[in-house]
């Protein structure tokens, strides 16, 4: 990150401090949204004003800045951040930013589920579904589509409650009376096709999560199937983990 | 994902498709790695087969699958899940896929490392601070570029260890004689620039988890604070969310 670090080329300078602006973008080091001129970023990152630049146009490529000329370098967005502590809703999170709205796309039952959905929700084959399809804003700027498939006991009466509004999670706790159990949570990193990148408002080619997530009932019994595609220039993922003991060997 | 659902393009039925496979791939469904003929697929998603081939052109451009005339869709290799509910080094965490090996590509003590360094690891302003970089590998295929700023007195040490072959955690582990305590994790998806992607041997464009991890020694202090940028196409992060109770209100 400096010049001291000898005859590394400047490309991988320029990730080094992107890496570490996108670290003080996302945890809040420029409130007011404005990061300073080359010259001082260079002098904070031990780097020149080449290797700044650069830097800065990686971000801005990932869509985290915005530069003007005879303005600066502007964050465009907040990173909304998600933590993997506890089981959450989109709108249960995002609770202190802002109002998250969905665009119901699909909500039906679909008499046969495919198996690949019957399996995972551990129904007989052949067995109905639920299946919902939301393309979830906030503050009506787009944030994720949505595909949820549920059991068709926790998902019927789902179709009446108001989808538009309100978090899955929040309406399977309404309907059933029963606080949720846990989830298994999977993610990867994909690039957005153009379908996908359309509905989402973003590039084609641009950085997603792609979130697979079952959820419980407290009994165990899986009812809720998601896949979610969250923009990544808007979002992260967190987690406060602990080492813990040294682990067993076998 | 099946007919029944109306008149959604395509490109939405693909999108789905390729959701559902990628979760079934990554879970292991197809263990010997060859997926079934677009025919058996179709039945088993519900979807046309111009539907199951749009989807696996979808992963194939994602570098999951990789399909060969006459021969069909092979997984091109299983994803890595690497759990957040514990903190462990890469080595560790893979020991049961084969052996890391790192290619050290910094190690050196940098006399006044930039203020964002020591100010993440709450040094005085000025300090020096040691800085590696390596290049990570699993049995020889390279799997994530990670960039690692530690306090001067925890890392000084690691120097005259083996960093080609262990973890940072398990060196600093042997060499402090304590179990590190926890790390701040944030998980950015972004896209390879080139630098990055010809290390890493994955086209540019490419979709990275780009990882900022600061690790705790047990009595909190800050000693380890890491840029991580890991293949999208080998890795997933995974964690078993709990629901617990109702939060309290403001």
């Amino acid at each position: 990150m400096s010049d001291q670090q000898g005859p590394q080329p400047r490309a991988e300078r320029a990730r080094r401090v992107a890496d570490t602006l996108r670290q003080q973008i996302t945890s809040g080091a420029y409130e007011q949204g404005k990061l300073p001129d080359e010259r001082v970023l260079g002098h904070a990152l031990g780097a020149t004003r080449n290797v700044v630049r650069e830097a800065l146009a990686l971000l801005g490529d990932e869509g985290l800045v915005i530069r003007r000329r005879g303005i600066g370098t502007q964050v465009v967005t907040a990173k909304y951040g998600h933590g993997l502590e506890r089981l959450t809703g989109l709108a249960e999170t995002l609770v202190d930013h802002g109002t998250v709205t969905n665009e119901v796309r699909t909500a039906r039952v679909v008499p046969h589920a495919p198996k690949a959905v019957t399996e995972r929700l551990r129904l007989p084959d052949g067995s109905e579904a639920v299946h919902l399809e939301r393309l979830r804003s906030l503050d009506g700027r787009p944030l994720s589509v949505d595909s949820t498939w549920l059991a068709p006991d926790i998902g019927r009466p789902l179709l009446d409650l108001d989808l538009a509004h309100r978090d899955v999670f929040d309406l399977i706790e309404e309907s059933t009376g029963h606080r949720l159990g846990s989830a298994e949570v999977t993610v990867h990193a994909v690039t957005a096709e153009p379908d996908t990148a359309r509905l989402l408002e973003i590039p084609a080619g641009a950085a997603l999560f792609a979130i697979d997530r079952l959820t419980c009932l407290a009994d165990g019994r899986p009812v809720d199937a998601e896949s979610l595609r969250v923009r990544a220039d808007r979002f992260t993922l967190h987690a406060l983990v602990h080492r813990g003991p040294v682990p067993p060997r076998d």
